[in-house]
């Protein structure tokens, strides 16, 4: 079993002290200022890293989905980012109302050369860390808390000495406590007053606090414990932005971004699709479609999501997993039968209310939302039962199976699939259909018929000719209606059939439609459907009974013992 | 922009009035009772279910894990599940303390085909759910409330019956208000506890609520809410045993589940890895591991997760992410030179206190645990910096770099990296520093020497044979070793260096141990590091100092340029 005992080699994560937390009973209302991290931190930790021409790809998805702060690379630590950098500022590939941000350590000749990759540029963040968590403190960096504060507030006095020397920018000042939810929370905050005392922020010129869980170490209602306590400790809280950066090591990092929200965070740093270091930083793709399910407009627009992906794929070299909301090819799906025929019912329901709030069920979103398409929603496979069969038939094929055909026609689908073990595509599904009902000619086909009526009467006089066995035959009956004369035409030739039921629906529109008949008829006391297509809607007819006739006839019946009773 | 305003088309969650909660100050100090739903909710919404082949490897995978809880199928509405329920009854597959659950609707003959599934077993959960949510009242199935009621206790009394009639099985009863989150919270507990009184369990003999967010449709605090209210408000609350089941499709199922835990819940159904419907079902191994990183025994094995992550793969045809927590391929990677600066120190801090806490940078589980190694704990790339160079060439070519010279090396190996856009490995990172330093045997090159001592002296008489540009030379010097020694000769022909540090050790153990010495001259006033290897520490100190020598006469030394300086 286990090889060690967590008991002895771990701890549980030691919470705040704040039992009167007041996030779990806020919730989202406006959107916060979003910071994209994909070619910083996205970018760092990719196998292979993007070069020029990805890095500006990435960039102008960035902006292309409307992030107004994109941290754009580490420029004093690799010669590749500030390259990038520079090709921004100097090809003006920057939007005036967009601030690009950049990382440095809280070291002077780093510093220094971040604010050399900066000249010239309109908006720019200067982002500074150092480490304040204590095994870092001791082991990493080897300093005490006084050291540590130290080596914060001079790197804060250099930026804002730098940031006045060069007053052609509008400049942003971020610091980050480094591993912040493993930092001592009063520390944190003695850290943080110390550099708002050295940078002197003021409500009209806010600084970005930035308070990263850079590794998720906790249940995500911790990360929002501390954020809360923070925001009720620190001294002057309205001369900050408070900013969050959740990591996904724990598999919660959206969750930690949305609790920390509750808890009064103004800001989060995140990626397209979670790329990140390890697990990766936070999605802001699902925290703001998350938003916008709850009528919160999150400021950013996803409405055509699947080309956004592919191109990111491309930048990162990595895959979107199938099952990533959202986007994932398989998040519009519907595989079990319950599920289709339920989502066929709300999706009918809100054709007769289309100006209703949004409830399908499961669907918590419009596919078309995110530009993805109906005819998406719904595979069939061999768990499928009726809802899935018919919608792909109606909605590909013009179909529209009358509901105990769509039972009996679903128990042919299902064996064909459980023969396989395949998905089954909608073309299967349709091949299906016209092996079953369309292609049954034997041993009765329809050559022709010639119909005459009396003015004002309904009574029908038909004249047919039939084939059996390749032999032809001629039928006369009369009735109420051309079905009625036929069934009559057929018993005087010794074919008794009695109709129980009938549907019929042009398929196509205009020139080129057709009629489609579904008739149900009782033949030696069994109940057996029959389908027939044609350009007249009586030969349509007719041919929905031979089809009837036929299935009857032959020996094995697909679907011959099957009844609705056994499908539910 | 966005097509539809979403203030208008969705409307946010309404929580459940709990302002006085409880569950944000508890923590999960206890594994819960797990069960895989992965060959029902799994299975069902895989595009290519599995096969019986593929249905058994999964069964015996979720055995081997420690699962004694295993959803097997729908065996009424699928005849390969019932084939499979069947196999593992007649083929006695299933250990004795292993109990198999499967689901059914509350229909009477589904029932009825459910008993027949589970002749025999020895141990049996048998799940029957009904929708209680209002939307599916009205639209899918068009009932009231009293009707609602009604199926849900007709169902259960007629398992109950069944279960009477065939006493040889230990049977459970599980109950699913269909869509829980977004029922009524008090008709949810309304149809609980008719569905209690009809079944009649007891402190001793239980039943199983199972409370499901068949879709996630809110942060999950709201979940762990409606647990809590759930708990609080029904009758009989120690005669349930209360089960979650939560989706993902807000990308917080982990989160949710661990809420609902704190919040009172006894009971998780998911899957491995998050397979299921749409965005999937909660990943059971990302919230064992949770607790395992908190000092908390989950109770199930995941000591060796890369195979298990590859059979599942297979089974279910499906990707695992590379990012996925505690198991994809680049979760215990460090891109970033200063991450892995920091893992080298955390874990030379642990080898000097293996029994304290696991406590190592940007390793929240030692990698270890999960059958992963260290070696596999770093890559390097452009954004590396000197941690993961150093660590890759002592852990796999036993090559420990004095601390300028790794920081000198860093540059050689970022350079490469830059220039190739691409990862670095392992072995390039020799190779790069073979090239660098080992290789250069030109102009110089060791060709012999002798070395004499007087007893009782630390004076040393080398006699030395060099190579220059192909032409041999006879050197002769003294000193108090033979490095100094050396030195002498060298001046002693014309060549100025002066030592300014060295360090040498043993490469590999015993007969086929070398020696790897790393010199830094000085020569013409310029600090330059040679290294040279041998089986003699003397042979290998002198290559060291003519290594050097030859990088100062090469005209492009590839790291001539760089100081210790530019780094950091």
């Amino acid at each position: 079993m286990m090889l060690t005992d967590p008991a002895k080699k771990y701890r549980p994560f030691v919470a705040v002290d704040l039992p009167d937390r007041k996030w779990p009973s806020k919730r989202i209302e406006t959107a916060p200022i979003w910071c994209s991290v994909d070619l910083r931190d996205g970018n760092q930790s990719l196998i292979d890293p993007m070069d020029q021409e990805r890095k500006q790809r990435l960039f102008d998805i960035l902006l292309s989905v409307g992030f107004k702060q994109i941290e754009v690379g580490f420029p004093s630590a690799s010669q590749t980012d500030f390259d990038f950098v520079r090709s921004l500022i100097e090809q003006d590939k920057i939007p005036d109302d967009v601030t690009i941000q950049v990382l440095t350590q809280a070291r002077p000749h780093l510093i220094e050369r971040t604010f050399e990759a900066l000249k010239g540029a309109k908006n720019a963040i200067v982002h500074v860390y150092n480490a304040t968590d204590p095994m870092f403190r001791r082991v990493v960096f080897n300093v005490d808390k006084t050291e540590c504060i130290q080596i914060a507030v001079d790197a804060t006095a250099q930026i804002r000495d730098l940031m006045t020397a060069n007053p052609s920018t509008n400049w942003t000042f971020q610091y980050s406590p480094e591993l912040f939810t493993t930092t001592e929370m009063d520390f944190a905050v003695e850290i943080v007053e110390a550099v708002m005392e050295t940078f002197g922020p003021s409500v009209d010129n806010r600084m970005i606090v930035n308070l990263p869980a850079t590794v998720e170490v906790a249940t995500p209602n911790n990360y929002a414990d501390q954020i809360e306590w923070f925001c009720r400790h620190i001294k002057n809280r309205d001369h900050l932005i408070v900013s969050v950066h959740p990591h996904n090591d724990r598999g919660t990092g959206v969750a930690a971004a949305e609790l920390t929200l509750m808890a009064g965070a103004d800001r989060v740093e995140g990626t397209l699709f979670g790329n990140g270091e390890r697990t990766g930083n936070v999605d802001i793709v699902t925290l703001a479609m998350n938003m916008y399910t709850q009528g919160v407009n999150p400021a950013l627009d996803f409405s055509n999501i699947t080309p956004i992906m592919r191109e990111v794929e491309y930048c990162n070299q990595l895959p979107v997993h199938p099952r990533h909301p959202y986007v994932g090819d398989l998040v519009f799906t519907a595989f079990s039968g319950s599920h289709q025929d339920a989502i066929k019912k709300g999706m009918a329901d809100r054709r007769a209310n289309p100006d209703a709030v949004w409830d399908v069920p499961y669907l918590p979103i419009d596919p078309l939302d995110v530009g993805r398409s109906y005819e998406a929603v719904i595979r069939v496979n061999s768990q499928s039962g009726k809802g899935g069969v018919s919608y792909l038939l109606e909605q590909e094929h013009g179909i529209e199976l009358p509901r105990r055909l769509s039972i009996e026609f679903s128990q042919v689908v299902q064996e064909v699939a459980e023969r396989t073990g395949r998905e089954i595509t909608s073309q299967m599904i349709y091949q299906a259909f016209a092996d079953e009902y369309l292609e049954q000619r034997s041993p009765f086909a329809l050559v022709n018929h010639r119909l005459s009526s009396e003015p004002d009467s309904p009574r029908v006089t038909l004249d047919a000719v039939v084939e059996q066995n390749g032999e032809r035959q001629a039928l006369n009956g009369e009735g109420n209606g051309p079905l009625a004369a036929f069934v009559k035409a057929l018993a005087a030739a010794g074919h008794d059939v009695e109709i129980i039921d009938y549907h019929e629906h042009a398929r196509g529109q205009g020139a080129d439609a057709e009629a489609i008949a579904y008739v149900e008829v009782r033949i030696d006391g069994k109940a057996v459907f029959g389908v027939g297509t044609d350009e007249s809607i009586t030969s349509a007819s007719m041919k929905g009974v031979l089809s009837a006739i036929n299935r009857h006839h032959s020996t094995q019946p697909a679907a011959a013992n099957v009844t609705a009773e056994t499908l539910g």
